[in-house]
């Protein structure tokens, strides 16, 4: 049984504005719960249609009608559990290693691609400009296939964060050397741009070292790489060469 | 104005079925109806919410009300254009320069972006298992980003394809070799496989050389990369050394 204010405060968590006022979100699907709980996140609570999860104490959890499940789901076909958890408090900014900075990322699925990738390629550290959407929007939490655990988000001033950095600052542009003939090191920051608009030129400023992965199509028309496949091939060459 | 009779018809085109039946399918957006139109595909009907492409004959395109874009999109948020145009007769499948071959794979967002991937990356011939998505469907066409107007898409009994073919066969497995370590040609046929289940059994024999992308998290817990940002890194490693 999901009460009226359950069901009201739940669905109010797909906007950006109640996670904020109750330091909550919501995950879906037996797979990203389970990633979530085998974590640090802490469960506020588990929604399911069926007894899953028996790790889970029973005073966390309760069993939901499939109506009820369509009725808090973010999803237009529902998984059989949806959980919510805390927002963790924000970590420490960490500046060591490979980092990847986003400048105003707005997809969801392509942040949680990115996600995914940074925890494939052992990236610690993803670093947002203020503008780029918020990971705990259930679209993001959803595309990360529970690499979210693993990886830590910070939302920051992006512009300040690179300038006071030491760390050798990378970016791309689709007039960038080509990345196959570029050293690249162990650490480092990697910039990726708005699906738009790319880079914006006040965080160009602060950016030495400007990347790109070749064409080599004959008609040379393809406009851009989708920035999560184009992160793909990024940190696949920093990883095989650092 | 839209008719009663066009808007069946033009809905009825988010199901393959009808598309068959009918040879037609559907594109939404300014950027890649140009793209169709610039290339080969023959446009059968173009509608639009204010008078933009001035190139297309004014038979063949209709000013529709906003309500009317609405009722005929397959997108909950329409774009001010759609366009119908023909299914184009299939060519002849080649079997040169560097093939990718998708073994059922069911996403239309990650199909979509696999056929921009072989245009950035020159691959001119996907061959798809007879289970794989529908190139037509409304969201892999928008995915594409106009890229299916240069790459040759081709539905075929995959196991048979790659025992009649004299290229080297290569495919992604988990426990493949290292792919930065290996000598890759110019030419061959690169087959990925279903988003859950990998490369079928069936399709696994015909394939000589096994590859995989080594992860470099500590933690090694990330599952598996999505297929799409997969065929991005081995079309990067293919084309860096072929």
């Amino acid at each position: 049984m999901v009460s009226k204010n359950q069901i009201k405060l739940i669905t109010s968590l797909q906007q950006k504005k109640y996670r904020n006022e109750h330091q909550l979100f919501i995950a879906e699907g037996v797979k990203v719960i389970q990633e979530l709980l085998a974590s640090n996140f802490v469960l506020e609570h588990l929604f399911m249609t069926e007894a899953i999860f028996d790790t889970v104490p029973v005073f966390q959890k309760t069993i939901v009608k499939e109506s009820d499940m369509k009725r808090i789901s973010a999803l237009s076909s529902p998984s059989s559990c949806l959980a919510v958890f805390k927002i963790p408090k924000p970590l420490q900014l960490e500046t060591k290693g490979l980092i990847v900075a986003l400048d105003d990322i707005r997809d969801p699925g392509n942040l949680g691609t990115i996600i995914r990738l940074c925890d494939w390629f052992g990236v610690k550290h993803l670093v947002c400009s203020s503008e780029t959407v918020d990971v705990y929007n259930p679209k993001v939490v959803q595309a990360t296939m529970g690499s979210i655990s693993r990886v830590t988000i910070h939302y920051t001033d992006l512009k300040k964060y690179i300038a006071a950095s030491s760390l050798p600052v990378f970016g791309t542009f689709m007039d960038g050397n080509n990345v196959y003939n570029e050293n690249l090191p162990k650490e480092g920051i990697l910039v990726l741009g708005n699906e738009a608009n790319g880079i914006s030129s006040d965080i160009e400023k602060g950016i030495q070292n400007r990347l790109a992965i070749p064409r080599f199509g004959d008609m040379q028309q393809t406009e851009s790489l989708n920035v999560a496949t184009a992160t793909a091939i990024f940190l696949s060459e920093f990883r095989r060469k650092g």
